[in-house]
């Protein structure tokens, strides 16, 4: 990497508040870990104290940001500093490994699997089972396994040993990472004589385009049906999808929450790290956020911030959580007024 | 599939309500997914209009329930609409992919591991190492690992990429989906000289028959003994069972449930999801229900369910829920009497 | 096994409190699991029934426990009861697999991967990539994935389908058990134009000498610098640690925590099951612990123990919880005076 600070405002779409024009930028870092050369960005007040203490030779700011008069570090101001230094470091970073065409000779094909070999990469260990459809420019990593009928969209990005399970479908350009599975059984059992019988699950699972699924994350695949993931949604790692769930467009869905059966969540949701959301339900939309931690029981589609269990919006809950710190004061007046009477 | 909606009846032990006796059914699909010809269930009165709304020929619905005189969909009434309709999915839907006996060339079998090709299924990178027995009529998934002398019985289905460690024991009809990890090291450490020495974990993991375990689920082995999975259990997908845990029979442990060391959880017992329960707790038992997200604390056998950290009666939990919402309203009626002394 | 109980107490620095210094003890095994001849141990008071019970025929006991004058039983005294059998079992234990240096056939290794397959384990199905350094030693189990460029230190044991992605760095005696995911893309998007635009994570995650991480654990990479486990520190199953945080020397996480971006955990901290933290912090150290589903969101860095959601030291927090119970009293009793003024 090698740029100065005029093509980097270019880049970024910014504006120098101080430093040299003409200075070169040779890395990029955090604020904490930065050494002279490399640029960094400041985009949450938390890390004043890092953005004042940094070695890095510049600094990408909000926009009104007061830049100090006498600033030992360049500074450029950008509508939106994080995002511009994502797209710098996108600029100069080469991808993790080149796409490579082919199919390993440690990878495990069944005859009947439809791929083109000249543009698909099949790595070491991969199994394609029977009548699995690999789309063009998607790399199916090593150890995983495609499933017996499973359908992969174009340009996907199937890492390390995910699972798609059998007859489940993937749009174009989806990520699976590592550990993921897709597909296995829903929990769905009868209770009958005093055991539990299983329930068939006869469906599959649907992801759309542009979907990001996070290592070790489950979903399971529908009783009957499909369990659907929509276009551009985002899933964390470790986090459970039950089966006949439809999650809709451009949902984030964080580390460790858990979707319960046949729960229908709304585009543009944000459901936080282990949040639970019991099934059934009917939630969510844009401007809906469930903060970390919530355990979601009820229909709830307002938009708004909600946290606990019951989920209530942020300001009831939090307002009740001082009225609690307030109860020993509360009991010590009762008890005054009592001996008072 | 083809059915008439007398042999339905016929089939699901129920009594047709409404609906001619000769017409014929060719799928079945959910409630709102349903068309022409297909046969649903209605089992949850959350999905009365759904009901309603429905393009499906015939419904099952649970025994009273009230027909409407002019309803435009066949229905019949049976004692569980859900396992009717189950045994009715399960009659027409092939296994997802028949069992077919043999060793994957791909797969690497240690010349010690004891199984009959003609009669176990081992799929392409699956791995059986030195000693390993498995039983007949069991599959091996793609990338499977059974670790040395490990124990698999009869029937037994190991999903793609699950992991049985060394020396554990599953009984017969069990089944472990994708990701599982059964026997890793239980997590013991002695605090010496300021670093946490390992403690051996020199135990197993033994799984009575007919237990399911969901998708990258970890359940590790003893310290010494054995930790210890009771015939009939159900566990979902991403629950920790750790260490010398003894979990009875027939006991449900919903998604994202954990289980600290030491502790015994009675036959029957519903554990919801996102449950934590502390170790050394002796708890459980038929009736017992732990709904989502309670932290089990100390030892409840007593029938009931419980809510809240610590788990408390679900009475009493929501009485306190009730209660606490009320608090302002206490905090303005004692300022009130405060200035009227 | 075969040793005498004097031989016993030696091994363990213990006293011998009763019992015949020449007895011999062939076997080992939990206080209710045990048979006459076999070594157990009591370190915990809620099992002196099982003490009391055992037909163990040798006990380690802690300093100061009072032996009961006609004990059937031999007694030990030792200053860690717990930590002195695990001296003994370890002592007696072979290992599970004695390592076996050598590159399985089934095994797929980059010709650029820099390993000496004399000093080397690598299992069936294991994969290793392009430029991956693998330090003597070390053991590379069954199914396990060492990304391009990793770099694995001396004496590590990377499990049965471990996933240690692209130049992530692992120090020596380093263990991974199987499941676990190293280095997946941190979570990070900007909402751009409707949609969550990916930001390209470059980083990698650091693991420094004598760390642990259990099963099905993933561990991010970093946005850019790296994601940092510190010497020592013990991660148990199902924990999900994100992009750039830094966790410091012999910190303890227990099963199914989380830990959000960038936040810093100090020194000896000890994080329980099924906690939260939000990113960006700095808390933790010597002395601080955050028990079981707590949901850390302040830089709390002040010695003590910790509950509840956010959290609070706990017995400010037990306070509350008892304060609540007493809402319907208090209510109650407000009422009361209201009615008398």
């Amino acid at each position: 990497m090698e740029i100065t600070l005029a093509q980097t405002a270019a880049l970024t779409g910014g504006t120098i508040l101080c430093g040299s024009p003409d200075s070169v930028l040779t890395g990029f870092a955090g604020l904490r870990e930065a050494s002279p050369g490399d640029l960094s960005f400041f985009a949450n007040e938390r890390y004043i104290n890092d953005l004042r203490r940094t070695r890095a030779s510049a600094v990408l700011v909000p926009e009104g940001f007061p830049a100090p008069p006498d600033s030992p570090t360049a500074l450029i101001a950008c509508p939106n500093a994080s995002a511009a230094f994502a797209a710098v470091v996108h600029r100069f970073t080469p991808p993790p490994r080149a796409f490579q065409p082919g199919i390993h000779p440690a990878a495990a094909v069944d005859p009947t699997a439809q791929l083109d070999p000249a543009k698909v990469s099949v790595g070491p260990c991969a199994v394609i089972e029977a009548g699995a459809v690999i789309g063009d420019g998607s790399e199916i990593g090593p150890g995983a396994i495609i499933g017996t009928d499973a359908r992969i969209g174009k340009d996907c990005r199937i890492f390390a040993r995910a699972t798609i399970y059998h007859r489940c479908i993937l749009g174009d350009r989806v990520a699976i990472h590592s550990g993921a599975v897709i597909g296995a059984d829903g929990y769905g059992y009868e209770f009958i004589n005093g055991r539990h019988q299983k329930i068939d699950q006869v469906g599959i699972v649907q992801i759309d385009n542009d979907v990001e699924i996070g290592a070790n994350t489950t979903i399971d695949r529908a009783r009957f049906g499909r369990t659907w993931i929509g276009e551009g949604t985002k899933i964390d790692n470790l986090v459970m999808i039950a089966h006949n769930c439809v999650i809709g467009r451009h949902v984030i869905i964080v580390a460790q929450a858990g979707i319960a059966g046949s729960t229908r969540i709304a585009d543009y949701t944000v459901v936080a790290a282990q949040v639970g959301i019991a099934g059934h339900l009917d939630i969510g939309g844009p401007g809906v956020t469930f903060t970390a931690k919530t355990g979601v029981t009820a229909n709830i589609r307002t938009p708004g911030t909600y946290m606990g269990t019951p989920a209530q919006p942020m300001k009831e809950y939090q307002h009740q959580l001082v009225m609690v710190r307030r109860l020993h004061d509360l009991a010590t007046r009762l008890k005054r007024l009592e001996q008072e009477k």
